[in-house]
């Protein structure tokens, strides 16, 4: 384990303050995780928070270097993790008890460039039926921009 | 600094197997970044593979815990990061000099549960023309098992 | 000419009422075609009207056995040309002088099956940019009942 | 039935020699839908005729103008009733005795305008699971030009 401490003091000593920004983030929700404020280490490492009500679930994360691409702009994958994940979970609290729902498809459409210091992501159901669900999920942030917009299919299968 | 080491040396301590295995992990990659391997720190902490050539491209990454969702299996969202990637590494490579290509929309239709230890999808050109692109993205596993197929488009826009 | 007269009267003849209720529908509408009230055969034939206003357009078919699949219930596809259609018809409303919009993608979600007389496509502008929209449409009866969702891509091309 | 003889010789008197081949066309199909070639007054209406091997189906129709928008060039509408209808065709060919399978979504892309005499949807199984499944369908033109890209899901249900 102590090597792994000395990798860790190895790396801060070469970190750009961007580095330590990304690290120190990780870290803290890593411990969120540890505590069981987080249920997966990716929702941990993304600082992903949700609410959910009857009709709709809400996703965020902040707008940080760590889910930039290349072009240092939101990566469009990450957003269909946010997408996602509202949908999933808005999804799996219409299930009745002993099933779930898993996604079948997904198709996402990029309107804008994500810009605020954090990002939404809205499920709401269309259809629910017996065996399959059709949820549409959007992007818009604060200031009225549309980053993204979703639409899903998600099927019900019995628990393992 | 030192507080970020006292606080890295506390989590070690109340870390599981699973905990430490991604940690070093991460800080492996982390480092790997440092070091100029990867380009962001979306694609260090995937620890993101990519290889190109004049059709396709493919890009892999690992299938650890730390990409799991509630229910234990590769994160949907996370398997749409891979396809992306690997349709915007290839939208890109064919994009006139000074111009770079974005992804407009993404379908993805997920088959089956990724079980093997590395994940890898594959993008190859259905149309390339002057403004947009049409890319197909699959990501099958070694065993043949197909996890998922894809389309997007993307459109070329003047680099800033 | 007197050939095809002729041809037709033996049709008749033979014909139940359910195809002459078909042909008589169709006469109609190639009539009114003629007379310039309909564009083209396609909305002849499918007795399609449109109403389009600033945000909107919505475009209307009878719910007949012209349109339906082998199951006896409308055709999956022609729900797609009256989404399509009034989605382009808005689309189209929003280019500049001397530029028109074709579709790029269209992605559909089949939700119940239309039961109603009559079949009625909305589509809302999701967002106009220069080059691309992104056109959200819905097929949902006046009971209330959600028959399909759709979004799609166009692209704006100067007119030939 | 004789004013419908009446309208027919008054619709062929002010036809145009477009007219007379949408007309003529028409009434061709529409007797042999009375002869039992084709199944329903669509696929006659647009002289639709199916080839279905083991593992793919082929549908196509003549590029006339009764598909053609007011573009002049196929509806985007119609290329999604042939490519329902090859994906439907092969879907249903794969349902155990007593089950059907309906579309639940289909997403396609428009890469180029089809320009030859007969176009053609090839459908193809990506994953034929029990309770649904997913197929690949393209219009691909005689000269080797890619007209549309397309993927749908179909969900397995009890025949009535």
């Amino acid at each position: 384990m102590s090597e792994l401490i000395e990798q860790f003091a190895h790396i801060i000593e070469q970190s750009s303050e961007e580095d330590i920004t990304i690290l120190s983030d990780y870290l803290r929700n890593f411990e969120k995780k540890q505590q069981g404020e987080f249920s997966t280490y990716l929702s941990a490492s993304l600082n992903m928070t949700r609410t959910l009500d009857d009709q709709s679930s809400v996703v965020s994360i902040p707008n940080t270097a760590f889910i930039h691409n290349t072009m240092a702009i939101p990566h469009g994958g990450i957003l269909a993790v946010l997408i996602d994940t509202a949908m999933g979970t808005l999804a799996n609290s219409k299930c009745p008890e002993g099933f779930s729902a898993v996604t079948t498809n997904l198709t996402i459409h990029y309107l804008s460039v994500a810009d605020e210091a954090s990002i939404s992501a809205h499920a709401r159901m269309i259809r629910s039926g017996r065996h399959t669900m059709v949820i549409e999920g959007n992007i818009v942030q604060e200031d009225g921009k549309h980053i993204a917009t979703a639409t899903g299919s998600f099927f019900i299968i019995p628990k393992k």
